[in-house]
């Protein structure tokens, strides 16, 4: 029998995502193809000894239930990692999430209604179009570019959507690594406070710079732009900079909109996983994060230069990508005449060779030609030997 | 300025359950009013051990974003668990959830379009009232005795409503505690066959037994009905059994629902906390459960029989009450005509005894004389103090 399911479900494409996450998992394949950290990177003794201390000095939390807002001291040690961000952010302005696609989730939960449009970057987050889409969004895509979304372009498509809100990852963006400049994080701001519209800045990804700090988060510089900071969500997570497997993150919003996502939440998951909060506040309150942090950080900056490269070395004539300077991810193009990135990463993927093309990242007006390559889990010499696979199927294709 | 909500929010009304809560936490107080299992009783050290173990010897797992399913070994693990509770259930049939109540979650975000109906037990758990409404359900309240729901009017509002499915709570029920009889089990199954309507068992108490075990679950005795399996859905945790702070629970359901289910919390929360899932596999590898139900089981039936025995003693008179065999709680009726038990429970918070009124339990035509009583964290001694202050409240009450 067909069950009766949802018309939701309806608004929802998944063969393009089923087909990526096939790449992943061929053996012997060098894959760009992933979209997370290297998990052989994270501190795990001292995630095991924060597990340990969870039961230990945090067991009436950890063993038990807990607040829908989050862990009281996990919610502290929140606010003064934001802090060390330069943003002010109290404890109690912090909702813990189950990861910060809890966040979006909430997000969509109580904001979005059926056909209600909302803008994001073109291109954005797979799972944020997706999620959206799931409670009803239209989504609008707004043109990007090396610095970010182009303001006075998503000005225009405000004006002309009313938007119910802004979706951006303004730092080492997912696919495109692109991160907005300064000036473009004030113009988004005084666009908010000036029209109205609320902005949600997800950023799992700032603090994994290669050289120098990006700029300050939009949550950060909305203190300077007066009736901003009411219109700003922010979201962020420890996935990127602890581990994934606590499945922790954070969303820190205007009061009236956090008390509807934390109602949300209760009937969603009611919590998130007392032992995962108890877990990450010991770590953080063992001041240990910033090493962890300086460990990870030339990782992924060895990889995304011999990426950046190889890319030059073995692909230049054949493609154009960006310079991220921070962040898992190059976004790049084929320069080739009517190139589809989704034929080529079959062609590569038989070649030994896994990226995911770029047209799924696009709400709206897919540029075929584009890609995603992920510099984040491979060690460098493979990430050569990749980037020589890739060039030889072209060199191939070309014949 | 007023942030635009989602038209869903008006769906649900927190007023009163935000008067539940506030309860809780006053200073001296001897509540029951608690929906909650009694962390005291969780095995620490055996979790512990099994949290350093998840770092050990699942660390590829425990510190890396994980299959939105779940962790494949967790998944035979609970599979196991459910063979040895007598439902055939295979790995691949389970889906891991962040607690139960994501279970719920999802059931919502993939079958429920806004006005479609959904068959309840009246009374039944406050969080699946509001979790269902968010998506747009509107609740039918079946009637219960202290044999669970009423069979025959459950077939007459099928027949009349053509629900999306019924939910049920059948074994130690929350709030009730009571128990569906084998024989109505039955006969909800072969309803669901012949009507082709869709059940949720929601089935986190069935271990917490005080002498002996219940009839089998609605999923095991499906075996036996032909055409019911494939309309059951089965939601499991480790919350009652284990501990909450891992924050973990399972669905079982048709491949084609669980099939949307995973697809739906991919865009969720992407996955359950692999620290929780690789904790709860070696704590489950370790065989270690049974001995830890068998710690737990006489402490909640020591406390169960001196809440009944208060309630004799004490408020024979003032209340009627079920028996319950297992669980967490004792359903109670005030017997005074025109009884409000929110205003009784205002009264009785003031004599220094907390427990929650009835009438939020209702989806539809609640009985305000109702309440809840949960002996679960409280020390026998205390519970017969506390029925004390509440027959002295009563008596006080009736001057």
């Amino acid at each position: 029998m067909t069950l009766p399911f949802a018309q939701r479900l309806q608004n929802v494409e998944t063969s393009a995502i089923r087909a990526l996450f096939k790449l992943l998992g061929q053996p012997g394949i060098i894959s760009f193809a992933g979209g997370f950290p290297d998990a052989n990177l994270c501190d795990r003794e001292g995630l095991q000894a924060a597990a340990h201390a969870a039961y230990e000095q945090h067991a009436q939390a950890a063993l038990a239930y807990g607040a829908t807002e989050g862990y009281p001291p996990l919610r502290e040690a929140i606010a003064q990692l934001m802090q060390s961000r330069l943003a002010a952010v109290q404890a109690d302005d912090v909702l813990v999430t189950t990861g910060s696609q809890q966040a979006l989730d909430l997000i969509g939960k109580t904001l979005i209604d059926p056909g209600d449009k909302v803008i994001v970057e073109g291109p954005t987050f797979l799972a944020t179009i997706q999620c959206f889409r799931l409670y009803g969004a239209d989504l609008v895509s707004a043109p990007t570019d090396e610095h970010g979304v182009d303001v006075s372009a998503l000005e225009q498509l405000v004006a002309q959507h009313r938007p119910k809100l802004i979706y951006l990852i303004p730092t080492f963006g997912n696919p495109t690594g692109a991160t907005l400049s300064a000036e473009r994080r004030q113009a988004v701001l005084q666009l908010a406070a000036r029209t109205g519209t609320l902005v949600v800045e997800d950023d799992p990804y700032g603090e994994l710079y290669f050289d120098a700090p990006p700029p300050p988060s939009l949550l950060s510089l909305s203190e300077q732009v007066p009736g901003s900071r009411e219109l700003l969500v922010h979201c962020g997570s420890l996935s990127k900079t602890l581990s994934a497997g606590l499945r922790l993150g954070w969303m820190v919003a205007p009061a009236a909109l956090r008390a509807q996502a934390v109602m949300c939440k209760q009937f969603s998951d009611a919590n998130t996983s007392t032992l995962a909060q108890a877990t990450a506040t010991a770590y953080l309150q063992s001041g240990a994060l910033p090493q962890a942090l300086a460990h990870v950080r030339p990782a992924y900056r060895e990889r995304a230069h011999a990426m950046l490269h190889g890319l030059q070395q073995h692909l230049g004539a054949h493609a154009t990508y960006n310079q991220p300077q921070g962040g898992l991810f190059v976004w790049a193009r084929f320069t080739a005449p009517g190139a589809d990135s989704a034929v080529l990463s079959q062609r590569a993927a038989e070649q030994g060779v896994a990226f995911v093309p770029g047209a799924p990242f696009y709400a709206s007006n897919p540029d075929p030609a584009t890609f995603r390559l992920s510099f984040a889990t491979v060690p460098p010499a493979q990430i050569d030997q990749g980037l020589q696979r890739l060039a030889a199927m072209l060199a191939k294709n070309e014949k």
